[in-house]
């Protein structure tokens, strides 16, 4: 367990443990601008974020479900023959719902851009499967990234208006969380790539 | 103009003149499953098609004009130092509006592939200002496009509400449209990377 944030091994936001990110204040304020994520979306998303804050777990194990259901992407979280990693799972689980709260509600700041390098390594052979002790394969094709993120952003939608929000706020709530979500799985794209051409 | 298909110059959908795409049907299927896009949502996006029909030139104006707010964006589709040139901007918008409704009504097939393989490529050092004879900083960063994305997907809704279809049915092309969309972003990618990691 982390002895900066207890009850989330792992979890290094906003401590030194943390990679650095490679990317500038000014870098963040320019994909910021490109992914049209405005003060008013800021807002949308810490309603979000109470809405959120109570599915989070949901959202993740059923998203994780869907994953389960193909065979070709288990031995990313299992065991490398695909078989189940129960251990792996429940440890970087906290993680992965915390991220949601996050997405909603962190200041785009220094530490944000820093821990989100780090989840972007913790994809790639750079860092994946290190903070768990995990033996899955080590870097997560970043194609299945992208894609995957259809369904973080389609799904949203529906825990979004689970708590019986206007159709309007909801709207406004869902495009606050995509535009945030992009920007959260651009930035990690950078673990990726490296400086050129990204 | 393409001897090909008339009307829209450099648009080879279809033809030998597209980039050969190195994914096969198989990634394509497993990049579909992942993103979750299915049958239905397929259904759905040829609704979206005869919405979007008659909206797709406005939507791209709209999007490059929230592009053309930012002073640093501008030298991607303009001149090197950012002036504007209506020229190229002429010459590749008939082939975005194309690709809003490709989005929604391509069969996803060999053709497919080649044409989004082209479009990454067109994106990048590879092939960017070739098609129009342009002058503009010849590679988008990824991370840019990534980012745009956002605006692409949020801002659709509005379009596919223009014309009075129930929230239900909203609903449903604008996931269809956010997977179609992710897919097609996805696989673009492609041509920045490389097979390593991708």
């Amino acid at each position: 367990m982390s002895e900066h944030t207890p009850g989330i091994p792992g979890y290094t936001y906003g401590t030194d443990e943390a990679a650095r990110s490679p990317l500038s204040l000014e870098d963040l304020e320019r994909l910021k601008a490109v992914a049209g994520l405005t003060p008013e979306d800021e807002e949308a998303l810490h309603e979000a974020a109470g809405i959120l804050a109570g599915q989070a777990g949901d959202m993740v194990t059923a998203w994780r479900a869907r994953l389960g259901e193909l065979p070709f992407m288990r031995a990313y979280s299992g065991h490398p023959d695909g078989t189940p990693n129960p251990e792996y799972g429940a440890a970087s689980k906290p993680r992965f719902d915390r991220f949601i709260i996050d997405a909603c509600t962190r200041p785009l700041d220094r530490d944000w851009l820093n821990y989100q390098h780090e989840i972007g390594l913790r994809h790639t052979r750079a860092k994946k499967n290190r903070t768990d002790h995990a033996d899955s394969l080590d870097h997560i094709p970043m194609r299945y990234l992208l894609a995957f993120t259809a369904v973080v952003i389609t799904t949203a939608r529906e825990y979004l208006a689970a708590t019986g929000a206007t159709a309007e706020r909801v709207d406004r709530m869902h495009a606050a969380f995509t535009k945030s979500v992009m920007l959260h799985v651009t930035v990690w794209t950078r673990a990726y790539t490296g400086a050129a051409g990204w």
